[in-house]
């Protein structure tokens, strides 16, 4: 049975920045209409200011998650990855019968170990969509743009072709520009070099920096390098340490690399440290294409 | 006697993106008439696009520099810092009296000290305008821009303070929003930070991962950390080089704190490293206020 968007009640669980903002673009890119948008949220007042809004119909406390999910065919879990593992386990009964499932979680091995033994009877396609912004929470969310972004997915061999083609379609509606399928360790290792890695490297940078009046010499580069500090340090902390193993190799690629420029810059080597710079320029340049 | 910039002859020693940046914003935002103002440049290209563009009255090859500075009352010198140095030598007798020089370059001990021996009939105030683009050269001039940027002098005890002023004067006008006045050495500790270290992790982070379709997997926190890698090769090799007692200290305090994060990761140490994320947090969002 084909399903249809219009036709479906869709709950999303969890209205922090990334729940926002699809509640946003469901409503405002995709046709969803207000009466078929359920939340549940920990906190209330951002229920009632998503519904004030004009985004959903109705909220759901936390603990009442279970009467939201009865009645949704479309759910996206917008929680942190170990909230999102807990919700399973609290709520698997609670899920309707055949409805798809999807989570926005940063890291993929636990919640696509948890999607497969699911439910038989539901289907859920685990999905990271690569936006943010830098202010977190729901007030913030319009910050958060999809206009052209990556997203990633990486369905199981369970999930309904179906169910994945609907996903992909609403993703695009949604104003994603590309979708790319992995399995969930490619993605946790890519993950690890594009996004954890360059936050711990901002984290860093911060870290070892206490005057705050260094922005006076600031030109754009250290300002680009260190946004991204602004961070949500309870979800970080849960995505560097879920992913660690990863992310370690990458950090120590990225001390190789910084250790071999350290010693050409070290030792005055003009000629190879160009070269170098120059092997760099030229691989971000076909990056960019 | 009060210098007024409309009645200064104004060349610009080396027509690359900065010195095409700075020549579009003495036309567009300063006042400085087409037939006041002349360029030197390696490149007769250059030289006559920006004739053609109805940025400069004349262009003079570099080995005819001497003929335009003659005439000049003003001089930008948009040079590496070496080739700075070299160009100052040439042609310190060809400067007219009484001029005001500034320049651009990224490393200001080296400059500041040539400066500081230069003739006594002439100002030289040494500069670093912190603004700058992806892509170098006078073709791409127009995306370096300058407003609200910060822009670094380091003045010397010979420095007349009307010339100062002046300087100050125009480039408040040219669009940028703050200056700091700092000794040589205190900016190239800065700037080993803010600038150097950023370029410097940038390529590293490109350095160690040659997979160049990645970019699948951004969602904007790479993209922002590693821009900058699409560096001018010779001219970073030279100011890492240049100031790499500074810059490599930076290093070494940046790897320390990277290493404590990733000592923390490792252990898993959730309560520790959310504390030392959170700091870190709070620290950059000061930064941005």
């Amino acid at each position: 049975m084909r399903r249809n968007l219009e036709d479906c009640t869709v709950g999303i669980a969890g209205l922090g920045l990334m729940g926002g903002a699809i509640a946003r673009s469901l409503r405002n890119n995709c046709g969803v209409e207000q009466e078929r948008l359920f939340a549940c949220d920990k906190d209330s007042e951002t229920l009632n200011a998503a519904k004030e809004a004009g985004l959903i119909a109705q909220g759901f406390e936390a603990e009442k998650a279970g009467e939201m999910l009865k009645s949704c065919d479309l759910v996206f879990l917008c929680l942190n990855p170990s909230t999102i593992i807990g919700f399973l386990e609290k709520w698997e009964g609670a899920f309707k019968t055949g409805c798809l499932i999807t989570d926005i979680a940063g890291t993929k091995g636990s919640i696509a170990a948890a999607a497969e033994k699911f439910r038989k009877d539901v289907d859920f396609i685990p999905g990271h969509p690569m936006a943010g912004a830098e202010k977190g929470g729901f007030a913030n969310s319009q910050l958060c743009n999809f206009n052209g972004k990556n997203y990633i997915l990486t369905p199981l061999s369970r999930n309904k072709s179906e169910n994945l083609q609907f996903l992909k379609d609403l993703i695009y509606k949604m104003g994603f520009g590309r979708i790319t399928e992995v399995t969930p360790g490619e993605h946790d290792r890519k993950i690890a070099f594009t996004s954890q890695l360059c936050h711990v490297i901002a984290s860093a940078l911060i870290d070892c920096e206490e005057d705050t009046a260094i922005t006076r010499f600031g030109g754009g580069s250290f300002e680009d390098l260190t946004r991204i500090a602004m961070l949500n340090a309870p979800m970080w902390t849960e995505l560097f340490i879920e992913n660690r193993g990863a992310l370690l190799d990458r950090i120590e690629q990225f001390e190789k690399s910084l250790d071999a420029l350290k010693s050409l810059i070290s030792g005055a080597q003009a000629a190879e440290l160009e070269k170098r710079l120059e092997l760099v320029r030229d691989r971000r340049t076909v990056m960019s294409i």
